[in-house]
């Protein structure tokens, strides 16, 4: 299983909070996690093509990515090419605030508008145990730091819900989304702000690979 | 439209509390609101057949249904001709503790179990703002006193998920909840303790009227 | 309750037989049997902006959708600004080749791929006999004349199946499909070539009729 | 992994076409082809607790069924069995006539009617191509003889609709169909006739042994 870690890498080059939590970036962090699954590269916005140049996304069968401040830098070439490949099985995996990636905006049809807030505490609640992706994970488990993401949560309706979360302001959210676009599997998980350690807690770990493998082609 | 409000009318005979904020009963305060939807009538365990007739439940479009503490004293006869009216499209509300009642776990194949706990505050957010049952309902509103039902709720993925609740005490449920059976709807809405003043209060009369609207058979 | 039937109008006005079957467009055709359900106004590609002005859509609570020949002369912005009004709420009813229109592609996130033949007969199946749409449409009925669609169709998978029909070739095709996107609902129904006289048939418009009712915003 | 096979095993042992066909009984010939999936034993309504004793359901990860004339001949209790099984996990796989067997009612929470006529020819067609199911799966397969099984169907809506197929009479079916009830999975395949040599077929095999392996449960 071939999988391509992508991210924007911007906030963690800015210095500050976000390069002491993720010195390497977000991306080397979740390839270092990913690792069992097979052959994992990384990918930022500043390589040619954004590190996704054709023959990389076509030997990828799952793309994970996180991206927040630089959207709209994202080439429209490498968004369509993206999009084809997931019409074609590759999985992907959107992460955060890749909510509002183009890739996923596209793949949606809606806004994928969401209300936010920073500095809370996110339980995360199972409510589909038998889920693949939710194999090994508890039936809820604490980040003790995460910012806030608040319904409504503008996209389809998920064909599997399997994560939904709270927040000590009391708002709610679903937190692990699953759709099927063309023959590939989308998987959105809202866990993830740059400046908190998110990726370093298990749980969330054990999230990404089941959702990377759920996520993968079946041939 | 013929609605009938089911209530098993236990608690609120046994005095104290339930008594108190329900003196005629749960029925009667439910049958109250939703009078504008057309002829309602109300009907309890201790009544013939528990009020539940052949002709009655042919006569009904949509039933609601309360009951908590005795719903292994509702008759299996009475219970299999509530579920063929379900099937031939009468449209089923089954509120709170109802989701353990017969008729509920009987169509939704499950064992309908979920946590519990009592005296929270429960914030119900909508997540399909363009449903019916959403219609007129705020994005979110808060309910003062209520009992804590938390996930995993073990019924069937709903096929629309209307409303996701938050408590005090972190936890998450999927409190709106859509499915059909047969030509029949069937919608669950998790508040309404009977010890609490949850029917009483505006946006809750709103979502049941809007439910019993929606679980109308079409013809 | 406004609807606006738009329809690219190109087909008929080349004379042969679209213009036999329908002599003022198709758009005129729908447009008369929908009249019970309130204003209802055609437009069409040749007008200003399509005929689908900000004043117009801001006013139209359904927009039915038929287009073919002409998808890529729609204008970029006009579709833009039917997909935001979709996700405010409006109700957009897709026909037919409508399928590989802008409008729908953008909200679908598919390419909307699917097989076709001409000249075939159709038999469709209703499989949710409760559905809103399905009211007072036969179990199945008969198109003696129209164009093949079939299976694999390139879409989300539908979040409520409506009707699947059959063809003389042995294909099957999702006939009758309902989404939501935003606040808004969509529901796409397949028969309607412009040499067929799919759209003067009973059945056809009892599903149209019932398709915009369910298509229209909840307030 | 564990797969239990059951079949009522009547039609075979009464003679004439289904003991030609299947002469060892279904069961013999699904558990030989299932063989690569792990440990397959096979059981029956003739044994003690039809076979189906707790122990071995406690160890089966798969149980496919068959069943037909004797559906009322099995006990309540080995049904409640099974169907405590899957809200734990194990996954199910019901076949063909098993539509109308007591825990696949129970499960789904309907009656699961549908159409049938004998003696057509089956088209399969996939409408999910990315699903594990559809894995390997040609986009349509034929089915020479079979008995036709025809909409409408009445169970809950698919979570996931893979297969529907057509019938030289112009019917369709939803041959494919993935549900899940508690921690378990559903897999209902509706081809399957006792005189038809059915599973015998390499498309029909592939489709089970993905089914099979679908429905297991994920840890």
């Amino acid at each position: 299983m071939n999988v391509t870690v992508w991210n924007e890498h911007v906030h963690e080059r800015e210095g500050a909070e976000a390069a002491r939590v993720y010195p390497d970036g977000i991306q080397a962090t979740i390839a270092a996690f990913l690792g069992d699954l097979g052959a994992v590269r990384t990918a930022t916005l500043s390589e040619p093509e954004h590190g996704l140049a054709a023959a990389v996304l076509d030997a990828t069968d799952v793309l994970l990515w996180w991206g927040h401040s630089v959207h709209d830098e994202v080439s429209d070439a490498v968004v369509e090419r993206v999009v084809a490949r997931v019409w074609a099985g590759m999985g992907l995996v959107v992460l955060h605030s890749g909510h509002h990636s183009k890739p996923f905006k596209r793949l949606m049809g809606t806004t994928c508008d969401l209300r936010w807030r920073h500095d809370e505490r996110e339980t995360v609640w199972t409510v589909a145990p038998g889920h693949p992706i939710a194999d090994g994970v508890p039936a809820s488990f604490v980040i003790p730091e995460q910012e806030m993401y608040g319904e409504y949560f503008d996209v389809p309706p998920p064909e599997q819900l399997v994560f939904i979360s709270s927040f000590t302001g009391g708002e709610v959210f679903r937190s692990g989304c699953c759709w099927t676009r063309g023959r590939g599997r989308i998987f959105f998980f809202s866990p993830g702000h740059e400046t908190n350690p998110v990726y370093h807690q298990p749980e969330v770990q054990r999230v990404l690979i089941n959702g990377a493998r759920w996520a993968a082609p079946v041939e």
